[in-house]
């Protein structure tokens, strides 16, 4: 991880591949310099800052390698708040690869994933989180982890962590003269003040640690395994939800082997969902793997949908089903398909005690299309049990989950420091490991290998 | 084709997929006004030409799609002559999606493949060869084929023939003239000079049309047959000269059975090599097809490496070989190989009337990698036997051949009916059909199907 600033560095920043326009993107104080030397329509060192240019790229034989538009950015008015050029060039990756090659021969480094970033960061930019969630954004493909990593972007929790850590360190500073004055035994810390601080402060922990699930969920999907006996109508349920033919499906039993696996977005959320083999004992090789591969799938996801054939399963045989394959410890929904073979069937008949109720049995035809809108809505809010939580701040991030765990930890031991009334220099130490967690998030506190670690994941050029 | 400009078009003008950068294009009257209206950050329709701005997308909802730059250009300092918006967002396929279909909602229209160059003809910034020369560029993969696409796109031939086709259009409309005093029989016309001007330009388009098989040499890339009895070390040859280890070798006869390709960079030149399954009698099936792709791949080739082990060929079994396969109809090389086992072997050996001389045998030791440059150097210099002629005008697009063709006929016809005195309106007529194809060429003289057809193969975006 380059930390160093000194250096210009340079990036193809548009995909790779055959395109319109390719843009290779420089930063560092020899940027505009360096870039003038080989482009011939402007002299760029002369141009002010965020405007384009139309001139030719030559070599040092004079050869001409693109036509091409420079766009100056000028410290600190640009994404690394350094001298920045853009180089929109024909998007012929041979083409970008020459002028590429060229500006390194002229002494600027190749830039490594996420640098342009990490150096926003470094200059103070975006703090830690909101570098983070650059990644998230260009890696976000539904409605709801765009709009996570963009408010985590725009600042997101991260202003009031940077806020209430603060706070935190006005009193780590009063606890810590109070250990310089040690022999006169003076409190400069109000005790109640900072209880309450502490107390706060785990309030606010609490809230996030607890969104984390739900983050997950909205960054990564929801996986959903369809599951059920043989010809209960598993993969007509999915193509009846995907409305498209996904599934082959057939009226023989055991057509579908191997799993499936399917993209359904729900009111911005991602659900993908995985249509398995038929559970039952194994005839011949392919499919024991099959049913194997089953089990295993219902392990892995989030959530079950357990599809019965209404005229074949009685309730009995449900219950029998279901805790044959431990279902009962998911979270799941029970599919009551192929209602259109008999209409008069009844979710309250499939009902038992407390954990098979009408907050989890739908009844369905696949075939008919009946009830999926509904399916789907219950699906959602099986995840989504308070539709107004997608408001909140919440955290998606396992980096920033584990140092919001810490923190809390290091809080807990400030309260019962506080409560036992054991010496300032513990309260003082646990502090300091409190603020230590809460500032990785921010980035005010990192190390080389913590940035290395987070940007390393980034894509080349950003 | 829509050479309709009164509307406003819209693409991704990046390459698919996930990247740093993603660049939305978008052209037409409404451009700057139509982006203005979802972009909060500046007043787009106020600010000059020229210029990028910071602000964000924002959709009916007010949810913020991205944060991103937007540069404007105004008509008509752009690449298509109107008004022109480019939008850098997150490299996201997700947010681009979300951004071009809010801007299509507005009612902006998604641009077919090619139409913003298609745009730059119509404007006229571009002529037709030009415009097809930003295809070519954007395709180029070598510097033989970036260099005849940049010269096409610079200019080219087109302003030659544009000159030539002037003064041709001058001397037709003195012979139309001509026609109107039919009954006086007058000669505006001088035959004299017109016979001395169509003679000028047969001879340019004759040094033109003589050029068109180097440039597809140098735009296609020399396909190179590296062919011989098994065993002969046509693998190692081929790895030496990639300098890596392509092909599999061994000393058992018969190791390549499929043909291998890979491409070799000789001063600019794309040459592909296919290594072959050696030739000899099929003894199993998959040996026999083996057979018969290396016997197609040499009728397809543009050259033939013929390599023989001196120790096992002598002089008459290789002529017999190379009638055996027709090799003398093709441009070929015949490698000496495994010279380490026989250093006493000569060339003049192998010698045989005029057709296997010292310009096409040349000795190796694959092995050692001894003269493998120098057989780098005669594979260069039978494409490419004058180096000088790469500084000349090419004509590498096989539209441009097929239209010099039929200009030259009508020439043609116009210098036989100039000898045998025929009369005005048939020398007239013979003119027109010469400035109609000459006129394709740059496009002064073109239809919807023609700009469809050229148009179409460009990527969306450009």
């Amino acid at each position: 991880m380059q930390t160093d600033l000194s250096d210009t560095i340079i990036a193809l920043s548009t995909p790779p591949g055959i395109g319109a326009i390719g843009i290779i993107r420089l930063s560092g104080p020899k940027a505009i310099k360096l870039v003038d030397q080989v482009f011939f329509g402007r002299n760029l060192t002369k141009v002010e800052g965020n405007t384009v240019h139309y001139g030719k790229i030559k070599d040092e034989n004079d050869r001409i390698l693109d036509e091409c538009m420079a766009t100056v950015f000028r410290t600190p008015k640009s994404y690394t708040r350094e001298d920045v050029v853009e180089l929109s060039c024909h998007g012929s990756p041979y083409i970008l690869n020459q002028v590429i090659q060229l500006l390194i021969r002229m002494g600027i480094r190749q830039a490594e994933p996420g640098e342009f970033t990490l150096r926003a960061f470094l200059n103070g930019q975006l703090d830690l989180s909101q570098a983070e969630a650059v990644a998230d954004l260009i890696a976000s493909d539904s409605s709801a982890s765009h709009d996570l990593a963009m408010k985590q972007m725009r600042g997101g929790f991260s202003n009031e962590i940077q806020r209430l850590r603060q706070e935190l360190i006005d009193f780590a500073s009063l606890i810590e003269l109070e250990l310089d004055f040690a022999e006169e035994d003076v409190q400069f810390a109000d005790r109640t003040k900072l209880k309450a601080l502490v107390e706060k402060i785990q309030g606010v922990i609490r809230q996030l640690l607890s969104s984390f699930q739900l983050g997950n969920v909205l960054k990564q999907g929801v996986s959903t395994v369809i599951a059920g006996k043989p010809n209960a109508g598993k993969s007509t349920l999915l193509n009846a939800m995907l409305q498209e033919e996904r599934a082959i499906v057939s009226d023989i039993a055991g057509t579908t082997r191997d799993t499936i696996e399917a993209t359904l977005n729900i009111e911005g959320i991602q659900f993908r969902l995985i249509d398995t083999a038929g559970i039952r004992d194994a005839r011949d090789k392919i499919e024991a793997f099959g049913v194997e591969r089953t089990m295993e799938a219902i392990q892995a996801s989030t959530i079950v949908l357990y599809v019965i054939d209404v005229i074949e399963t009685s309730q009995q045989k449900l219950i029998e089903e279901l805790k044959a394959f431990n279902i009962q410890n998911s979270k799941f929904i029970i599919v009551l398909n192929k209602m259109d073979l008999n209409p008069y069937t009844k979710p309250e008949d499939y009902y038992s005690e407390d954990w098979i109720t009408s907050d989890n049995v739908i009844t369905t035809s696949a075939l008919n299309k009946m009830n999926i809108d509904y399916l789907k809505e219950q699906l959602f809010n099986l995840v989504i049990s308070d539709k107004s939580l997608m408001d909140h701040t919440i955290v998606s991030n396992s980096r920033h989950y584990e140092a919001l765990t810490r923190a809390a930890e290091s809080l807990d031991a400030v309260d019962s420091g506080l409560k036992t009334g054991i010496s300032s220099d513990f309260v003082a130490m646990d502090i300091r490991q409190a603020l230590h967690y809460l500032g990785e998030i921010t980035g005010e506190i990192s190390t080389d290998d913590l940035l290395g670690n987070i940007f390393s994941k980034f894509c080349i050029g950003k």
